[in-house]
């Protein structure tokens, strides 16, 4: 085999990386179960007609091929693609098991997705999200939007990450504003103004003449409603300030501020109103949710979502929801690209037993196994050689501990230290520090 | 949207199931780490060269393809397959990474693979692998084979599933024996007997005839040999007793011995020499891994492995390795059919709190987040229903209590003996047996 390298836009961690992602992941998923969501896992693969219902992303499907496809095969094979999102997924699996779920209906899903877009910075074709859903039948209580922010807070105020600003808005504002000053392709007045932060207010302000035959005033109507952000609900006077008057848009407002006041109540300075943020994906209908890492805005966002109404329904069943989505690869990414997580070792080993010969091995095994049946990470040395040599593995790991069995009774060296002590397999115990490795943020200078 | 149907192959659980399955892979994972396994994760795909090196997977590899591939993306995308296994990935891993990496590597990787194959009882297109894996560089100590089987003996002895019996062999057992017999092709040896259990000694003498030249007194000692099984080292005594006699032979029979004679020492029953295990794959060179569950036996191996001594090299690098792997999807699918393992309830929520009318949503949010800041999982109920509505609300996901808040105090209902007492959010705590879902073997009649 020549030396193989890696594949553009599909990531790699170290071991060390993934530990800190494991960390992190077992963080937002114990979030996530504080706050009743119940887990789930999709298949990987969905019918190629369910993925391209959505036409915008139809380029970025992988669809599967068997190697050797024969004609004895089951029909229908070659026309599986893997998911792109876990919302697609989600919403075809409460169609399927409508009959056998309860709701409303909250689960978590955390897992893998694919992409096959151009590879750029920042943009992955493998990477992991961890979503959050509510959904219910026929109706949805606007209270579950006000409620994802919350969950998300708190999740990710659990990491040892920089502090997150969620920025909300809501569909109905923007659709009720633009056709309360009279343009009637509410959805192209939003696809021109989702490109704010790319082409900057005079080119949005063309597209919108260009696309949703906004007039001059029109255009500078909708991008002074963009301008508006606010972290309590005066954004709701400054929206009343522009004089435009729609039902749909009074909704979206008493909806974005009761997200708005609840997230306050909660958790103050997570939430801000910002009336720009619109979402790419047509299928949202209410609140908008995107979130930006204070220090990485330049990114864009880590997390988002939105509520949707038709996303799941057939016939006569209609199930609307609400999501986010925490794109945990991503906010990794960024974070190892700047150094800016570290974890106390490369191993989750705290005790290195040492072996005298290798005759000897059985005495260090049975240390082992007292040693891991209280709960202590614990590897056996890999050979027989001179102590010094088996200190020096322990070292290159950053295991902390080497323990030595020996005829006339045992002792552990903390080889950081020196400190070397007699010590029982039945009995001693490490610091709580030092017992599994530690993940936090880089301290200076690592 | 038609209402959506299962594709053959992809199993899903439910949500209950997917609790049971977080609790084993959360088991196994700790197992792993006690052990000193490090994390790794390996992207989901390979080239289709590094797939393909093993002749006889390569109907089951899934080819990607985008699907509205252009010419400017990057070449060889069509070339990237799925998956099939963890091994041939940590293989190229290893080498790609040899210059980081710290001898002798010991990682776990629990991930999904992929596999074409035409769909059959007990088989998956999408399944999970909880592998362990250990390469050294140059040279790999053979004790390490007799550690796989306590790892894999604790993992699985923290589960509440049945007892599992791993039978383990010795690829220089056979080889050395078929060797000393007098046969020049001892791997067509050994795919024959591989095919024992399906087709019977008979079928097997006579494949051993026509594929490996075998006379009948040569396929006779062949079949002897595979009819040996011992729970110790007297399998070594039923070997000799055959009277070949070989250097790879005696090789195999001591490093056998070392395997079943440590894990008696440490797990007694848990290992038994078998002498009829092969494995199908061609990459093995030294021990070989089986595992039955106990009264599931008729289904195969749970958990399989062996020593890979040429799977990593590339010019005079060399990784020779070891590793096992717990089938997890092809385990859990077998005891979910026979309704073996259960789970408390429903949902993580230990806790619903009432919501007595919609303008007092806020108080029970405070309720909640109290009760969460405490680690107890907890729900706000969806509406502010009449009580009994909302304590079924609780009922039918298995929610044991419900929590009213109350301007003269709050009170928390257990809705199994619907005892309800005075409690403070900041105070109350719940039994520890009902704070998060059990697992465990289903009870009779449940």
């Amino acid at each position: 085999m020549s030396k193989p390298t890696p594949i553009s836009g599909f990531p790699e961690w170290t071991p060390a990386q993934r530990m800190i992602e494991q960390f992190v992941l077992d963080r937002i998923r114990a979030t996530f179960e504080l706050y009743g969501f119940a887990p789930l896992e999709t298949r990987s693969v969905e019918p190629l007609e369910q993925l391209l219902r959505k036409g915008e992303t139809s380029k970025e499907v992988y669809v599967l091929r068997r190697l050797q496809a024969d004609t004895d095969g089951p029909a229908g094979d070659d026309a599986l693609g893997l998911h792109f999102d876990l919302t697609v997924p989600f919403a075809r699996y409460v169609l399927e098991n409508a009959g056998k779920l309860q709701f409303p209906f909250r689960r978590y899903q955390i897992q893998k997705v694919w992409r096959g877009e151009r590879p750029q910075e920042g943009r992955y074709r493998e990477f992991l999200q961890a979503d959050i859903d509510i959904v219910d039948r026929d109706t949805l209580p606007a209270h579950y939007e006000a409620e994802m922010p919350l969950v998300i807070g708190d999740a990710l105020r659990s990491l040892p990450i920089p502090p997150v600003r969620i920025q909300v808005n809501n569909r109905k504002i923007c659709e009720g504003f633009y056709r309360g000053v009279g343009l009637t392709d509410p959805e192209a007045a939003l696809r021109a103004v989702d490109k704010l932060d790319k082409i900057g207010p005079a080119k949005v302000a063309e597209l919108l003449a260009e696309t949703a035959g906004a007039s001059e005033a029109q255009a500078k109507a909708c991008l002074a409603l963009a301008e508006i952000s606010a972290p309590d609900a005066s954004f709701a006077d400054a929206v009343r300030a522009l004089g435009v008057s729609d039902p749909l848009l009074d909704e979206g407002i008493a909806e974005l501020t009761a997200v708005v006041e609840t997230a306050a109540a909660h958790a103050p300075g997570l939430c801000v109103a910002d009336l720009r943020i619109a979402r790419g994906l047509d299928y949202y209908t209410g609140t908008v949710y995107e979130t930006q890492m204070i220090g990485y805005e330049r990114f864009g966002s880590v997390c988002s979502g939105g509520r949707y109404d038709n996303l799941a329904s057939s016939g006569n069943a209609r199930f609307p929801g609400v999501g986010i989505s925490i794109g945990v690869t991503r906010l990794l990414g960024l974070l190892f690209g700047a150094g800016a997580l570290s974890v106390s070792r490369d191993v989750p080993t705290c005790v290195l037993v040492a072996v005298s010969a290798e005759e000897e091995r059985p005495a260090s095994n049975k240390v082992a196994e007292a040693l891991r049946s209280r709960g202590i990470p614990t590897e056996v040395s890999p050979s027989a050689a001179k102590f010094g040599k088996q200190i020096r593995h322990a070292e290159r790991r950053g295991i902390p501990y080497v323990w030595f069995p020996g005829a006339e009774g045992d002792e552990v060296k903390d080889i950081r230290s020196g400190e070397q002590v007699a010590a029982a397999a039945g009995e001693w115990t490490p610091p709580r520090a030092d017992l599994k490795p530690l993940v936090g943020p880089a301290t200076a200078g690592a």
